[in-house]
């Protein structure tokens, strides 16, 4: 046979009508499609351009359409090619022909520019709470397991002994860039492009600052072509969320790593969990391995967004119809990312002896000898290779730091008989790191101060 | 109010359980899962492990469900995690607990492995029927058309004169290989990994190679925790979709350009546009800007499926979930828009006429002209100072190159005052070009050819 | 032969060192090293960790070892693995041992997040600068040439007149909210991490706030932990640039368009271009054409960065070593192709004539006919249905609208007959549109004055 | 001050020159460009283009350049904008006005094409050799520590015991197939583009096969245009990199875990890693890291290649200069990766009594004692929950299975005293999967065979 067989029989028209159609992702839109023609209805009331019976019938049927949406009496049909012609020919049943006259200084293009806007606005709102609740389950572990003793790492070395508060805030301050981020990206979401039309605005006497407030936007894009071809607040939200779905990924990274039987440090609650029948002890970390897959999906998203818009002329074109898809997708699926994690926080369980004794004469101590010389007057790289010389003793007899008597640390330097107490505990160690930032309790307590203390708007 | 508020109320369990399923994607593979099912319970009926009699049941019962399934009759509900699992509760209505012995040897793990893979098998067909009939699409044109005349364009400057057909061909070359790209990846695909269960095989004396034969597999992953954890072949059908995508994107950047009022070369076909109800002449090229922003969208589905993999330990895990959603929607998103390419291909219309006027003497002919000098024993470099001079004193009094007297062409050149004819003769120069693979017509007969003797197997 | 062969001779060790050194791209850094090395000096000082006559010893050899860098005497070997070992090792060549105690409450970890952000926040600058540069040339563009008539694009189809100066502003306004995405990012680089030491803080007293002061910073990171972990602030940025590329090859785009003999727009100067020795007409649209490619590569940098992050714990994994390659690909390469289209638009040569009487009478002004219809009382589907009779009857005849004859329009409808002048005139059409955001050059204007009023810190 | 200040000052011409200088990327090329000369030059004398005298002259000083390059005596400049014109002025010098007949039907858009698919033949030919090289460093672990004892992990949860050479044949594989891939790939990279010339071909009676010949291509690109407009063989490529270098991500993350104290199992080789000097025991695992952090790299290439082309029409577009920089990093990159992982994986030390001891009795052998009592004929479900309860009771009491007596154990169920011996060997338990592909060390060895009788052409 030859290659070229397979000519497809059915008629382009209904390949191309599901090809095109944007009815599936618009139908998200439906509320604040609805929402701006009323409020475009009663701009042009006030402005002359409709008399007060019309704006009255269009309100009156408008709103019977949005009820009958809500109420799940009437769903627009997938032969409409897009929400707004599923709404008008809706109203149209409702109220007549003054349906028509809603378009006046209207396009399809300022339109659907405008219920993305007020989606965005809206499921910012919605992701902010869940950024504030995961902050809150973040805090609240902090103020009751933050004294809980265990290694920071570096490299997924052991490090130095740090408190689990130290760990936790640095996760906490990520998720509060991450707020700042999606506010800042808010600002610029949140100017109404209604009344820019095709891309070159209108003839009619239009208020476009009287949409503008009547919607709950701050202000207007200055630019009638800028307000149908801009997608950048669309990136913009979206990078935010890529960014903070990375942050929620190490966390993610980590819960994992702990709850495996080598680490062992926490204990998931059922509900985020998967286990098995015979095995009860057994807990799948699902819950965080699929917010650390959801990463991927959300950081495709904002791929999919920036090389959808390069390299395309103004004002609009139809390739923009794609940007939906991802940007529901990333805003979706970061919310439900962050309300899992903080979930997540909230239930899970630190083993707190887990690392107490185990760090305790750790090798990783080491530097604290050193530091302890160090302040005995010894020169500092002097007193480094005094004890490294004592680290690889100690490796060879499989000793551990604190198993050392005062003789035995004395065969090495003087100054270590006494070293043997406070600088081998892990504990009193972490507690002396003071500095701003640093990993002792009084810093943990000074920074939960300043998120307890910050304002929300 | 401080930013900590908002703690959720819902039970943890309802959000977890719809952030955590993967029902919506693995719908899609119900008939596969059955299928597999089938294979497995023939093949332990085969080797010992059930009886005739079990098997007939677990025959009869999937077989019914996949007759309900098919007809419509029941769809599994939102309440089961995934599709494995529906079918299983379904079966076990139908046939009572031998359903539950067609677990033996065989975990979730290599049945949804099995499952994907057979999937990708039979959209691996559907796709390369689809790139058969955009190649098909192409060639038809090429030889209805192939003859007209066009500039070639680097840098979307005219350049030389070109036939239509020498740059369909161009792009026939890409599917062409996008085609084998994607058999090459197809090769991968075909390895049966049922049998691998978990990750480590089992004890029970199955056999693998009869269930992969019953499946219609190639052969089998040879490895069993390979079998589990691999997703390369997924990232592998995927990058071959994007590149096919990039492919229809650039075609798509074309036929965009040749539709505008400016170019004018091009008249889609109505169901591949959309007018406008006052502008009857005018058509909005939608299809091919939906191809082009499509290409954005599976680029996004590749980066989510490589980041998804990154970094993660073997076997499986959770994140790995995440791998169908890109996977379908790439190889999905391309087998539309490559239908939709074909059907654009078929029936639009040239103007062949737009530019055969307008290449005759257009300056960009002036090479023609240096090689005419050349050819008659200018020096190269001296034909080209020549000429140089003449296009600059053309392009100073507005004539283009044809409109010049033997005389005035002389003045420049004797050489030149023979010159006028043949070589500015747009078509004639590109008839010329009869080098392997340059745009005379031979060359492209030669092509063809190639294409129309390549078999299909 | 087997598969198998081919083992590298090579020592391991050196293969590493090539593939570990960071050194090609740290001695973008060795400046900011060098100055945060000074106020760490200075700081310990002040807080009696080291005495006056070693921190002016240090102070010395590191301005020594800046100026011999700045001067070009010494550059780090790439024996070296990184910059940080670099400077120090040359310091001790000049002030002996004193070098080492520069380390006191300091590691590398802290070092290099410091030298980064320092580097982002001058980069900022420039990268601002030019920005505003741009924005300039653009403004400029606007004045000057911003009343010539030209076609309004959608799908790049003529739809309505509009002036170029409104085209033009809809990309001022991109880059505008390029720059505030750019000064919101700023803020949340302008931290300094120096202190944090390796991530859990130091027992010496040092003052975090002193050196932030010192090195110009607003504030510190208040997480030791977050300090050296955290990369969201170069996502963030790369983020930004990708953004802003993405509206610069959407302005590349257009212009190689406009570039091309089919729009002959506009005329690129010689600077931007490449041409043909033989055509000196031919000017390839090098540098927009470039600037579209840029965008590609900074998309890239983006992603590199995202995933290299996903799924690491905390705190420093050496992974993140690779985050500077793409950060510093991406600021350079925004910056030079945002300066670069500055000067683009600074000597370009727009065709004025171009449209101006293609657009007379053009079937794209059938929309203002039925405005003019609809304004005498005509309802406005009866006249959109008697202008589409009218425009399918010129393009049957290859008449232009504003051929008609007014008996010839009045057999259409006898309102038309009066419709011929103002309406079909396309710029009248386009100087009708005074809504906010509008075409019309008084709307012009006022966005200029927004701009122009706008104040630059 | 108004933001719009800080017009530049350098002359446009500078910027521009270093902006869209490609010779940095260029110089790779150098080798194969002089090659594809010298082969032009061959192929041009043979069809009478150019005299013997001319060929030989030619020849001469192509030698003589490539020799000054190989040597060190001469490097191009940058003040020249690419590689072509920096070899040929360099030719000119050497043997005078013949250097200008070398362009005789050849542009340097088939120039470039032929270079860089020259430099990937040879690059591909390297990176399969270090695959090959990586493969045998596995396959030589598999032999030598191959029948340890480890956990198969889910999860990151410890599944079932397997050996290590189990899972170490999961990865040759996936490195089987990412040679494979490549393979494929170099096929559609193996087609020589020289003679295309600009997009059309020439009249010149040029031999395209021959010149394919001497330089070692199987074939030509059959299509002019196809030739220097394709880039999908540069996609293909570094799609099968990045492919591969997921697989590196996922060994280099597992020796990452591997090497942490907690897991414990692997000790990396000094070279692999850097260490502290007061603790010489601690090895931070920087070549895994680093490895997994170039796949982000690389993915990031990846991206860049694919948004480059999407949208571009035919044929050459000076965007398309910027496929070399991602296409050399991205090959190289791999190729480093592979090897430094080849080094990693000979070098390396395992813990073969780590799990050894560990898993004995360990909970998750408790599917192992179902199996027996479903052996022994209690049905699967009873036997499931009989075990279940045992489980739950170890647990309450701390115990591992195989504390228990006999008698503790026949409380639950008499077939259960039995169980404890055989069952509750986890190295009884790997070895009992001897299913096609199973973790049983006579599966490895059956796999071993696969791969050492495997031929490499």
């Amino acid at each position: 046979m030859s290659l070229l067989r397979g000519r497809f029989d059915g008629p382009a028209g209904e390949d191309m009508t599901r090809f095109s159609s944007s009815l599936g992702e618009d139908l998200r839109l439906v509320d604040e499609d609805v929402e701006g023609s009323i409020a475009h209805a009663t701009m042009l009331g006030e402005v002359g351009i409709l008399d007060p019976q019309e704006v009255a019938e269009l309100h009156r049927g408008l709103t019977e359409v949005l009820r009958q949406i809500r109420d799940g009496e009437w769903r627009p049909g997938s032969d409409l090619e897009d929400v707004h012609m599923a709404v008008e020919s809706r109203l149209a049943q409702q109220v007549g022909t003054v349906a028509f006259k809603l378009h006046t200084a209207r396009s399809r293009n300022d339109q659907v520019a405008t219920d993305v806007r007020l989606w965005m606005k809206r499921a910012l709102v919605a992701l902010e709470a869940a950024l504030a609740e995961l902050l809150d389950a973040l805090l609240d572990r902090v103020e009751r397991d933050g004294r809980i003793l265990m290694p920071g790492y570096t490299h997924l070395q052991r490090g130095q002994p740090i408190l689990l508060g130290h760990h936790l805030l640095a996760h906490a301050w990520a998720v509060m860039r991450d707020r700042e981020r999606l506010r800042d990206a808010a600002r610029r979401v949140d100017r109404s492009p209604l009344g820019a039309c095709a891309m070159a605005g209108t003839a009619h006497p239009i208020d476009r600052r009287r949409t503008a407030e009547l919607l709950g936007f701050s202000g207007i894009v200055e630019n009638a072509m800028d307000a149908v071809a801009a997608r950048d607040h669309l990136q913009e939200v979206v990078a935010a969320c890529a960014i903070a779905l990375t942050h929620l990924s190490r966390m993610a990274e980590e819960l994992v790593l702990w709850s495996s039987a080598e680490f062992a440090f926490v204990r998931l609650a059922e509900a985020y969990t998967t286990g098995s029948s015979i095995m009860p002890q057994k807990r799948n970390p699902d819950a965080p391995e699929l917010v650390r897959g959801k990463a991927a999906r959300v950081i495709g998203d904002l791929v999919a967004l920036l090389t959808l818009v390069k390299g395309l002329p103004l004002a609009y074109n139809r390739d923009l119809q794609e940007d939906k898809a991802p940007l529901f997708d990333a805003v979706d699926t970061t919310r439900d990312a962050v309300r899992i994690m903080a979930g997540v926080w909230r239930t899970l369980t630190f083993d707190a002896e887990r690392f107490e004794s185990a760090l305790r004469g750790d090798l990783s101590l080491a530097t604290e000898l050193a530091d302890h010389l160090a302040a005995g007057g010894v020169p500092f790289r002097e007193a480094h290779e005094i004890v490294a010389r004592l680290v690889r003793w100690c490796e060879r007899h499989g000793r551990k730091l604190d198993d050392l008597t005062p003789a035995e640390a004395a065969a090495f330097h003087p100054g270590l008989s006494t070293a043997l107490g406070d600088a081998l505990d892990p504990r009193a160690a972490a507690e002396r790191r003071t500095s701003l930032g640093g990993t002792a309790w009084c810093e943990i307590e000074r920074q939960l101060a300043l998120f307890r203390g910050a304002d929300a708007p």
